[in-house]
């Protein structure tokens, strides 16, 4: 069984959406027959997108800053209200300038962690509580090649995915016999932009693409999940 | 795009097919429209199990000794003749005692060797040149918590699970811009056996939901390939 | 070459001094000719620990909060008035509550973070900045079994050593090739506690016998650096 | 305690000896004390080599085929009668050529797993059956990048590099509690060759430097061992 694939109109939150992924993810799970919510920094973007929903009335886009936990609460909060309890969560945010040791700011740093490793702890403080109580559901973690390899040259960003890697394998195993599936993907490549053109579109990772193995985790059967998968284009040397 | 999805009645051989995985796979395989071929020591028993898919025309029971590569390169060719060019290749053998270093023979760790390394070699040999030629297609290993975490007390099926990994991963690397997929799937616990009851089945990977994966894997888009994938009960601890 | 090696009376910081793992450190440390500085968080505690070391005048306990920039920034600065720059840092603190994720405050959470991920961060902008001018230097990170593998019931240890870990990699691969050294250890088991009996001190890490590795780290030539190595004792199961 | 340490001229053998990283190892264990065996294809070469050590007495060249078992018994006879038990293993061996998947020739294939994991499977019976005598020894496996990230285009090289690792850790979680210490060394960058000059050595692991931390390997103190260190030039890009 898998939680998702058994809650009439599951909830979803994309937390830290953007123009790529998030929306494909949006799109995917609203298709899926979700609720979906999306938490960005700037309500006109998350509404917009949450307008372009196939079923508008299925969208919500709500005004997240994603490194403040009192924010994050009240997204939560109304998330609870226009749709009811949360089935499925996408950490996705980061906040990360790519800096060496002595040029990384200690704001920046901490920018990076609260946005990247603390903002996906106090999501998934909100959307766990909300599972618990249902018996069941999904934590998907956005990670990046540099969650598995520290980065020259990007010291905050290496800290918050690899932070954030660790809170996702705590989870994991602290929740699966709980019935709660928590999952982290690495994205090997860059992701095609929606808004330009591109020389090869072969070599990035394509949004709706990577949202079909996000999807594939919402609803693996609970007797076979996966903790961590990679995806990367087929051209991308590795 | 991706391969076996935009062929038509694709043609998929399980290299090593046992009564759990092996015959869900198949059955799995076949449903999604593709030709299965069946690998394994005993003819009565591959035959038995090709009878048994949901349009028997469609499946082919071949005795394959996956430590001999003549007998390999046997196998290849009566699919070939039934079937045309292979899409879609599971490596699926093993065979290897479970013994420490002083009890391990010579004899049993060159076994686990032959089956597990060189006959995944072999096998992805006759498989790649058709996919070579078609432009496409997936070769899914089977691994195992001992490909990632050498086992105490089993010298040979850690060096032979260890090496198909390694197979896989140049594998991967090879043949991902020729537009082949190579996965490998860490399979984390046991499974379900298909012929006697069990205390609990919650502690188990269901073979029909590891299948689930292994045809994700098989028809996701190029532009987000997995290279590996890890898969256990969720009440497992890890 | 080796930059410690090669210095007189090279000065060595070890940032989060317990009584166990940092006394042992930084008793070998001075018996090879350093000049040590202490950091903790109780000035009375570094202060009797850097009396002790072989010959008194060469250890300096700074009292110090890891989880402060400010206060890091003094206590190099006092290093430095003391002993002049530094050629050698243990970043070896952390403060991680061991909760899972519900049972978790964000305060507990954020301390997790500023302690064991941003104060090595900290404690590196300094170290480093001294260790360019020098041309050389060795930075170590005291790492644990949770820095490679998330544990369930510590959502804030987890990502804390992942997170530090991150930045030591990072921090690897940048300063690499400006002679600056940058490893991070393993430590895989319980280190024996200097002030109380134990079952079996066989099951435990002998704090001298992991000051002979961190030594070890620190004379390395680098034309044969190491990043990362384990260490555990002979009876630990893993 | 560490076995190497406590045992007055203890046997050491290097199977798989070449210009390189074979001869410093053999100075090196030499230096500390050791009777060294060199085992090689090339009889003149092994001898001139064992004639080469400090003390020519204490060095034994030996002719053995690492991919035959009746030669490596026969090695490990020979060592015997000349010094007695084995302490020191180091499995350095590896013959396997550089080929994609479709160029790789089943017989290379074997060549690559005989040599490269079924050798140092048989040397290490060889040797650890000498330790479990005396009560301890160390045995070091010589990695390679490949141990860890398998290669495009050399699928033979990758099996085996993962093999022998898989072999290794099996080994040192079996061993480990009988006091004899498994360890793996990943050598990640090109050796520094004897015999001719380089651009610049900067970028080249010297051999003397890495058996540097073979004998640190070797002389651990039991309550912390290491399963696994990398090496790398301070200038390489990782």
């Amino acid at each position: 069984m898998a939680h998702v694939t058994d809650t009439e109109s599951p909830v979803a939150v994309v937390a830290g959406v953007g123009p790529g992924l998030g929306a494909s993810l949006a799109r995917r799970f609203a298709r899926e027959g979700c609720r979906v919510a999306l938490f960005a920094r700037s309500e006109a973007y998350v509404e917009g997108l949450a307008d372009d929903l196939p079923d508008p009335g299925e969208g919500l886009g709500v005004r997240v800053d994603l490194g403040n936990p009192a924010s994050i609460r009240q997204g939560f909060e109304r998330v609870r209200e226009a749709f009811g309890p949360v089935d499925l969560l996408v950490n996705h945010a980061s906040a990360s300038p790519w800096d060496g040791l002595l040029d990384c700011t200690v704001r920046d740093f901490d920018d990076a962690l609260d946005v990247g490793v603390r903002g996906a702890f106090c999501c998934s403080q909100e959307a766990v509580s909300d599972m618990l109580d249902a018996g069941g559901g999904t934590v998907v973690f956005t990670g990046a090649t540099t969650s598995v390899r520290g980065r020259k040259g990007a010291v905050a960003f290496s800290a918050a995915k690899f932070g954030a890697r660790g809170l996702a394998e705590s989870m994991a195993r602290e929740l699966g016999p709980e019935g709660i599936h928590v999952a982290h993907v690495v994205l090997d490549g860059g992701i095609l932009p929606p808004d330009r053109e591109v020389d090869d579109p072969e070599n990035y990772l394509d949004p709706d693409a990577i949202a079909d193995s996000y999807w594939h985790l919402a609803t693996q059967d609970r007797s076979a999940w996966t903790l961590e998968l990679d995806l990367r284009p087929h051209t991308e040397s590795f």
